[in-house]
């Protein structure tokens, strides 16, 4: 503890109260994870406002071997952005260095720093008739710098692809103090391995990132927003097979299930079931366009009646206007609030390959149903990209521990039968701390040991976010 | 030199006569680098023809601490698979790995293994009405693990970007012996750091790639080729932004200087010119769409009449047949071949941010002319990703060693202008040998370093093709 407070000592002389916060109520709110499930400890929040800055705390740590949590908005699924419960590490927040150094339209390209705030940075691109096309729930307080280092996905991953496909380089501060420039704006380079793409997912275990260089597309000139019911996960992939096949248009494809829309209805106020009759799954869609040549409701109508006639759906309503389009992903974006006000909820993130998601996501809720007596297990969520929201209720009569008791075991049997399907126990949320045991438990030996060899290489001490995303 | 000869011995013993090659004759093909400016020697070629073979080979190196030098169709600019010349490393051919383990136009998918020939899966992909998008001059020789291992561009990367947005998952065995499996085809994975993308273009140095995931997509419907005369590279961009404001198809924009256009018009046989008059550049597009509802030449035709009106380029033409594109293509791909037999050449891949191109190939090419008289600088290539082939032809009075005299400072100045210019020394071709000194002299050291420590890493016997690429 001696060295982190010789630590905090030498940061503030160098960087002055500004850059660091001492003061305990300041840095409680920080401490922990957005899920209130993980509680750390830090005595000082580092809020650098540049990359120097960065480069200066960087060496500082590495000196006095005290390791840095870096944080952004704090709205990570799986604590990676929480320190320590002991105090031995100091949380690093990124939310002062908010400038959007560049954003160009001819380019298609905005250089934004680590702290800026997803939605600020979908305005700036907005205002000039652009669009970064990622986007999430958490889109109010999510940030550029933590949206890069767990590699994020989101709703619109079908057509775009997660930050991974967004970025178009990192700069980061690496733990020997360098720093790693790759916002050049180069289209091809091949000069060694691309350190761009070894931070990204990374999650601040390798370096803290400062600045990210994002593409933007043009924005959106025209959407189209519909509600499909269907028979089964696997009518549904058939429909998008179908849609995509006549359309480059889709860019949503959320899959809902009879029961989360109930739950909504129940719980979220103002909320209401988009089609009359009832059905065991649902889809939402999104469609757009970017020039304005076309009526994308109407080509997606059409196809929408074509799908109908063959018996891929039920039946399907396109949202007449603006309101109803966002009335229908308020059902898709509070499927998680509504299950937490009924009772205990496990939630996990998971992929396999999209062929295979129908028949997996029927198969391992019976499998959990059966196994947890009284459980609810259904999923929902990115359908084309073979990444479901598995998430486990407990009964209603379920005792209050029930997610203490029981929560470990079921997670377990969900991971084994996603691992067995070849598929990935964290698809879009990342490893953090909550999901460092089973990827041990559940990756090959040669992938553990390639991951800790990276790690040691590039952070021989340890100073970068330890315990988090390397078993 | 024992260990090498017991490691043979091993192999031979393990793994029979049909992988272990050690007939000089059949050697003697495979230790030059396919430019023949680069010599080596190995004492053997193993030819393994599963990822278990490659599995046993690569813990026999390990075990004796022999280095084995990848190599696919040879066809690499950068010397990257050409044993030392010493014989201490020998030759790991994949060449016999040739299965395309699957394909599905459903999962738009291809699962490679390294050593089949692009031109192959080209024609396997066409089968299923689908397309693997990249291409490239080699394409009859070069292979996927070569293409995996050197993130290759050509000439389709401003619609479907190099091998890395193209690669959905590597399947390589590790220096370890270890053999990472990322063929899953899963969308969306975040279990730490990706070594897949870490993988792609570290040229052999951190395990061996033995097959490959590769996203395809829809088979062209209709192409047009068009060939239009510019005042400038200034005015072939302004073009490039004019028609992609206008049109998605576009996915190939190549510039051609005049003086290349003459010395293919004057070297290659049966070659024409594709405009009557005379201009200073050129520019070769191809559009494509993948359905057949619009006529792609009548669209062209269209944008390109609007873009002679307003005075973007002094004339077009489109190609009026196959055979007619097939001839524009032409023009291009031999321009290399066009220079070789006209004198002495000195080719640099380089690459700047895409907007800066047309001026730093003006500039750079005025001070290469000053600095060096005699010689003609040009460039061409892929100017829509700020790529360039920036080529020095010596004097026509030259000095048969020119090249050898000269070329080394004539390369260092090139290096140097890209450099200041923020660009990249390899766009495409990679490090190899060729141009490990200069990435040395020029990468900041924090880079070096980072370079260096992941390598030794991931190889700390350092048998995974020495030498290569890490300065």
């Amino acid at each position: 503890m001696t060295d982190t407070v010789q630590f905090i000592a030498d940061a503030l002389e160098t960087l002055g109260p500004k850059v660091v916060v001492t003061e305990p109520r300041e840095i409680e709110p920080w401490v922990t994870d957005w899920r209130g499930r993980v509680h750390g400890a830090s005595p000082a929040i580092l809020a650098p406002a540049s990359t120097n800055e960065v480069v200066s705390i960087v060496k500082l740590a590495a000196k006095h071997g005290v390791p840095l949590v870096p944080q952004g908005g704090n709205t990570g699924m799986a604590a990676g952005a929480t320190p320590p419960a002991d105090g031995s590490a100091v949380l690093l927040s990124l939310r002062r260095m908010r400038q959007v150094r560049s954003i160009s339209a001819d380019n298609r390209l905005a250089v934004a720093e680590a702290g800026v705030i997803l939605a600020d940075l979908h305005a700036r691109a907005h205002d000039l008739g652009m669009r970064f096309p990622l986007t999430l729930g958490s889109r109010g307080s999510c940030t550029i710098g933590g949206l890069t280092s767990t590699n994020a996905g989101g709703t619109q991953v079908l057509k775009f692809g997660t930050m991974r496909a967004l970025v178009a380089g990192v700069e980061a501060v690496l733990p020997d103090g360098n720093v790693h420039s790759g916002l050049g704006g180069l289209k091809k380079d091949n000069r060694g391995y691309n350190l761009d793409q070894l931070l990204i997912g990374a999650e601040g275990t390798l370096g803290i990132v400062t600045a990210v260089a994002l593409r933007l597309v043009p924005a959106v000139a025209d959407r189209a927003v519909a509600w499909a019911g269907v028979d089964s996960p696997a009518r549904a992939l058939d429909l998008l097979r179908f849609l995509e096949a006549r359309t480059t248009a889709v860019e949503g494809f959320e899959l809902v299930p009879e029961d989360s829309l109930q739950l909504v209805l129940k719980h979220i106020p103002d909320t209401r079931a988009p089609l009359a009759g009832s059905h065991c799954w649902h889809v939402l869609i999104e469609a757009t366009t970017a020039d304005g040549s076309h009526d994308i409701a109407a080509e997606i109508e059409r196809l929408l009646a074509a799908a109908l006639q063959q018996g891929l759906i039920g039946d399907a309503v396109i949202a007449a206007n603006e309101a109803q389009a966002e009335a229908f992903w308020k059902i898709r974006d509070t499927i998680s609030e509504a299950e937490r006000v009924d009772g205990q909820t496990l939630a996990h993130d998971i992929s396999v390959p999209v062929a295979d998601m129908p028949r997996f996501l029927t198969d391992a809720a019976a499998e959990v149903e059966r196994a947890f007596p009284g459980v609810i297990a259904s999923g929902f969520g990115h359908l084309g990209d073979g990444n479901i929201h598995f998430h486990v209720r407990a009964a209603s009569h379920a005792a209050s521990d029930w997610y203490d008791r029981e929560g470990a075991a079921i997670t377990r049997m969900v991971d084994d039968l996603v691992t067995a399907a070849g598929g990935s126990i964290s698809a879009e949320h990342g490893i953090g701390q909550l999901k460092r045991a089973e990827l041990e438990r559940l990756a090959p030996p040669g992938r553990i040991h390639a991951l800790r060899a990276i790690k040691h290489a590039l952070d021989p001490l340890g100073i970068m976010n330890p315990g988090k995303l390397v078993p």
